[in-house]
């Protein structure tokens, strides 16, 4: 029965094409939803293209998905048909781990990522993700969406969105801090928005002027230059927690000092870390990870959103542009993030 | 007039030798002492031989100063001629500054190190430390130190104490955790004995067979070997802190597996740091710095060690012997610490 239409990856070297799949059959616990957005994350691409090696082919990319419930298991409740919910990174987890027992799914061992992995409980596909129709997720990996939200630009908070919030939220920050953005992309336009919503003066720190006066329109409080020396001395040890959202390898090292007393840099982004000890060791400072959030804190985010009404910038595609998105991913070339419109596909 | 013996280094190259200087007049706020012991850290011989290309000389090395008040200021409250007291690496500090104010003076910009430095109150001459007769010290940053402990060992907690001390407090150790503590020398003979005070089950991390035999016996409930895969496999996840005391450049990324998620692996020694975001991104890991402590948090080590009765293994030596010395801790012979015996010398 193929009943799911997507486009998929086929290989590293190939562009997406048109894919038919059986969705897998609901389960009493599941819901089964009509994809009306996806949001494409540059993590998309890397999948496709299998630079991570850990790809699994063919699959359909993509875990930013908001769309309408069409069917709900026998056990289901809590969720409605037609009800607006959206489908993040995680679609399954061991729910009895230590990692699961305090809401951090990410990082349980058995975590079902929503695309190209095996998931234990149906070993026979790799899960498949929101470029598509259709998707039949666990309720426990399905989020409420506020219809009060811009319902076409609301999908990428379900990873960028809480690839931001999370370190924000863990790391307590509040009206009175000064909090740096470190990049204006899909996640630094978010960490914006995010951190600007929850009371902190925030600074854009990127290399580009461009970037600069586009995060004040995005409401950044200040932008710097991170290759003006005079921008950068006079932010010496002025901020409370810095989020680093560079997504390939750079010096790390100017930002240390940038750092209040016992401050953080937390790094959401894949780069190569190096430093000396020393750049540490005085002021007590640290350099922290952070991955998206868990089930509960992307529903608290998502609430968050609704409260404060925010959504990312996107431009919107046709599930046949998805290719060409690609390319102008490669290059930077979006503001901020492309979101599928299944409607135009 | 040169009331003042000790031994000095000259230059980069040379022994140390025999020195005269005239130590400064008693301020209203300050305390003589005539030193017992001093203890030798790694850190003397680096200033002594120039390696951080910031020595003036001739000076007089030693940061862990035990000795006996000989006059007292006319300002001076709360000590008494007799004493037993304590000078570590700190002398002054601005008093003023946000460092300063957080009882944080190692952090203070004007702090000023007990030796070859210039001090802003008396800029003619550079400050002088302990391998000598006598100091005179700002009351501010003489400790308190509790005849209940041996005297003669006593000298490195002003330095090697408090650097375990500061981060094993500042990252609340406390029953019911597992703190490692990575490599046994000076430091981390000190962060053995401490976290077990503090009611962690401690584990040492060594590369060497025969100092995981000597941890156990300052009291580290298990000794596991860094290079062994089997005893690296079977503590992955296990630790609630890790502080890494390896003074010389090596690979950290072995020890970030160790941690639990959220977990913090605290470096004390120099070395330079390489290792990619993923290795903190998943489990939302952290590697951060730390000094010494302030002197409020330095007098409450010296009294919880009074309280558990903690001080360093040490070799005495007289004096004369310093040269000697740092031959043998250019090369870790030394169990685990040297202090100078002044009334050998």
């Amino acid at each position: 029965m193929a009943n799911t239409e997507g486009y998929a990856a086929f290989g590293a070297e190939s562009a997406l094409r048109p894919f038919s799949f059986d969705r897998r059959e609901m389960g009493p616990q599941d819901v089964q939803i009509r994809i009306e957005y996806c949001g494409v994350c540059h993590s998309d691409m890397h999948m496709a293209h299998n630079d991570w090696g850990r790809s699994v082919y063919p699959f359909v990319p993509g875990h930013e998905i908001i769309g309408r419930v069409t069917a709900l298991g026998d056990q289901v409740k809590g969720f409605s048909i037609g009800e607006l919910v959206g489908v993040g990174c995680m679609v399954d987890s061991c729910r009895t781990c230590d990692a699961c027992k305090q809401h951090l799914e990410p990082f349980c061992p058995q975590v079902v990522m929503t695309y190209s992995r095996t998931d234990p409980k149906y070993p026979d596909a790799v899960t498949q993700g929101g470029y598509s129709s259709h998707i039949v997720v666990d309720k426990d990996f399905v989020l409420h969406v506020s219809e009060t939200l811009d319902t076409a630009a609301v999908a990428p908070l379900l990873c960028a969105g809480i690839t931001m919030y999370s370190p924000l939220r863990h790391w307590q920050v509040s009206p009175g801090q000064t909090v740096g953005i470190i990049g204006l992309g899909g996640l630094g336009h978010m960490g914006v928005k995010l951190a600007k919503a929850m009371g902190a003066r925030v600074v854009m720190i990127t290399s580009s002027e461009k970037k600069a006066a586009d995060a004040k329109q995005l409401g950044a409080d200040v932008a710097i230059i991170s290759t003006n020396e005079a921008d950068m001395a006079a932010w010496q040890g002025q901020f409370d927690l810095l989020v680093n959202t560079i997504p390939v390898a750079h010096d790390v090292n100017p930002y240390l000092g940038l750092l209040k007393i016992d401050k953080t840099m937390v790094i959401v982004g894949g780069t190569p870390i190096e430093l000396h000890s020393m750049g540490l060791i005085f002021g007590r400072k640290r350099i922290a990870g952070s991955l998206i959030g868990g089930i509960k804190e992307t529903q608290e985010m998502l609430d968050f959103c609704a409260e404060h009404q925010i959504v990312p910038l996107v431009e919107h595609i046709a599930l046949e542009d998805i290719n060409t998105a690609y390319e102008r991913l490669a290059v930077g070339d979006v503001r901020y993030r492309f979101v599928i419109d299944m409607a135009k596909s």
